[in-house]
């Protein structure tokens, strides 16, 4: 083994746990530098002082098993990571812990149409997920912005959101069951592959979103729903974003339940049309984009044109397919947009539906306060803002005028009723706040199910549910 | 104290820790034999050897919490009992147990409108709870078939389903946050008032559906939805069952998601219409109940028409409000139809859609095999049979013929890949069959959560996630 990390005296047998027989060709573990800065964090901005002691590429159940073992047999830190795409710092390793890619595992084990369900490994992509359902007609109804890289897995320990889940659900309504391997190596079969029923606790709930701090998910069997024949995409802009926000309560007062319902403003507008040669910010200062779905497609749509009325400047519906997906994709592509600008540290906070105009004013006010460049687009259908902190290139996010902003915008959201936190999870990120939303009790019983799963600790040590 | 059970010494001191100042005029705690044989069982047929030693009707959070504390400092185990309308079992008491009746706490607290929020105490009915949202055009998407009678407490505790959650989910997916006395009386919150939020583990849904054995919801935030604008009610009958059954797998396959999608058999038609004077068994020996929703409401009626056109001998839509609440209120009226017939056992099986026509045909083979009458009726839109077995008077259910066809349903169900529950809960009836079902690891996993959060082991026990 070459360029062995200072670190845990354990990690050695973790990384010798699985053969180096390689992994489409290449091998199985792997300790060089660049391998490790590799994965060394996610999409998050944050960065660990060292870097992980190595990456075991697992390729089966009995990989995750053999490493798991010898993690425990050794006290090893493991960072189970899928295809690295968090925003929360929950995949970030550092020196001492070993990392255990399961990306490599990424087939589709087995799809029944009639039953609507697929069996999948970790790190099937997601999107890859949805195209193979839709070749029966189906959908995989979870579709984070990140979809086309982001893996099942991964998905599934953030339980991930995304744009259909005002009407569909996030992650967690769409796995009924799981394999996982615990942290002594035992492999823990949850659910079932029925859409219904109630046998035992629900631990696959308990997983899903546990940011790997539980189990390593090796299979994961997922409901699929009809693919909607039908699908009307309204666009409506605004004077501002406020309006916008207060157009969006009105969708969802008027009985309307949008498949997605998303609200853009004036800076993320800019920023994609730079990007994509769009010019959607000529339309107004805020947008809403509006997909309603199902056989009653275009009624709702017209509903939703006469909720947005008072407030829009214009609005209009398409039912073309193609102009429909133009407008998904600029909205899918605002945060790479924006991080053309500089670093883009995306915040993930929920508000009651009813306080979306107020958080987006708060926000606005956030910005100006602390002199912080910050966009917003929102999941308005679910009351879930993105502020996106703009910072120029090699200023820390993690400190100063940024992370005084970030904490004001979790500050704001908790003042209003709502979380730190919709579909990326806690990861490092939000650990300090996590106490002052979930209380002491919580915090306790957390940490007592923690244990009892993972009693010595290996598992993504410091993540999701500690203290920050 | 009067009558005081022999029993169990902790009872004295958790019968005294609330005053008995009155519950709606009447005294908090009972000791009598009358309220104790009230409380000892539920709706499922399941009687104990004992009595409980008294009943502790709670009137707010501190008197739960009063109950637990002097409980837990004298170990003495705690049901929990809401209104009683359970079918395995979970709520029956006995002998050295004290009764914990919450439905007395039966306030609306709160209900938001905009957000489509409402938050509840747990003695609220669940009908009651979906009537205060029609107020404001929405619904509470999950209803049990005895949503009239059933309270919101205990439709948490066994995460109750119903007639909708083929389109809208059970009562999990309904249930955003919760507010929890844990066995040493601290007071858990869980969850948020957001649709979507990922602070944590997701310790809501691990409390949905734990049968009383990890806390006591003392308060639940729940989701409402938008109650549909348009309805269309089709009922279609058939020349046999397994037809039916293969017509509900066409009407999944042509990407139909009905809102309620119920199979009956001959029996039980035959069982309501001597119950209520209709003549549903004139139509054919077995009935499809199809109701879809929404602005497309009558253009998925038609596909649904036209999905079961091979096999069905009638089949009409119908659009009528008063009508569509007829034949709703009827198939609601299956079981106590069949309970005017002899003891009616509920069982409460799933198969994986596809399997349906083989479980309907197996069990009718069941019953010829067995000689015990076995009626069926299926949420057949997720696979979930409810096979209820007829027997005479004072025949002993859980012995002989009827136990032994209740087993073989089991196996059939588990053969098909299917689970032994699909929204009844474990109780103490299904606890035998369990470990087959989840497997070792599973039940030890649950045993380490159960001791996490319970570790004296009084809310409860032995049943739901214990071996029978």
């Amino acid at each position: 083994m070459t360029q062995r990390a200072d670190g845990d005296d354990g990690a050695e047998p973790v990384l010798t746990s699985v053969g180096t027989s390689g992994w489409a060709g290449e091998p199985a573990v792997r300790t060089d530098r660049a391998s490790r800065e590799a994965v060394a964090t996610d999409w998050s901005g944050h960065r660990p002082a060292g870097l992980p002691d190595g990456v075991v590429r697992a390729r089966s159940t009995e990989d995750v098993v053999a490493v798991l073992r010898a993690a425990s047999a050794t006290r090893t830190p493991v960072v189970t990571r899928g295809a690295g795409t968090g925003l929360a710092g929950g995949a970030s390793a550092t020196t001492g812990e070993v990392v255990l890619d399961v990306s490599g595992m990424d087939r589709v084990l087995d799809l029944r149409p009639d039953d609507q369900v697929a069996v999948v490994q970790p790190g099937v992509l997601v999107a890859d997920l949805d195209a193979a359902a839709a070749v029966h007609g189906l959908m995989y109804a979870p579709d984070p912005a990140s979809a086309a890289i982001a893996s099942v897995g991964g998905s599934i320990a953030t339980n991930a959101g995304g744009l259909r889940c005002a009407r569909y659900g996030a992650t967690r309504e769409a796995v009924l069951g799981l394999q996982v391997v615990l942290a002594d190596g035992r492999v823990l079969r949850t659910g079932r592959a029925t859409t219904k029923g109630v046998a035992g606790y629900d631990l696959t709930a308990l997983l899903v979103g546990s940011e790997g701090t539980l189990g390593v998910v090796v299979e994961a069997t997922v409901r699929l729903r009809p693919r909607p024949r039908r699908q009307a995409t309204t666009t409506a802009f605004f004077p501002d974003v406020a309006s916008a926000a207060r157009a969006s309560t009105a969708i969802t007062r008027a009985g309307v339940e949008p498949a997605v319902l998303e609200l853009v403003d004036a800076a993320t507008l800019e920023a994609v049309d730079a990007a994509r040669g769009t010019d959607l910010r000529a339309g107004g200062a805020a947008m809403l984009l509006v997909q309603t779905d199902g056989d009653g497609a275009e009624v709702a749509a017209r509903a939703v044109l006469a909720a947005v009325e008072p407030w829009a400047t214009s609005s209009e519906t398409t039912t073309d397919a193609e102009r429909s997906a133009e407008l998904m994709t600029a909205r899918r592509e605002a945060l790479p947009s924006l991080q053309r600008l500089g670093q883009a540290v995306i915040e993930d906070v929920v508000v009651p539906r009813s306080r979306l105009a107020d958080a987006v004013t708060g926000v606005e006010e956030i910005s100006r306060a602390t002199g912080v460049r910050i966009a917003v687009f929102a999941h308005a259908g679910d009351g879930n803002l993105h502020p996106v902190l703009v910072v120029p290139e090699g200023e820390d996010v993690l400190s100063g005028a940024p992370w005084d902003a970030a904490c004001r915008v979790f500050a704001l959201a908790q003042r209003l009723g709502g979380t730190l936190t919709g579909e990326h999870g806690v990861g490092v990120l939000k650990r300090a706040w996590l106490r002052a939303e979930l209380g002491d009790v919580a915090m306790d019983v957390s940490a007592a199910v923690k244990a009892a799963l993972d009693p010595l600790g290996i598992l993504n040590p410091g993540k999701a549910v500690v203290d920050g």
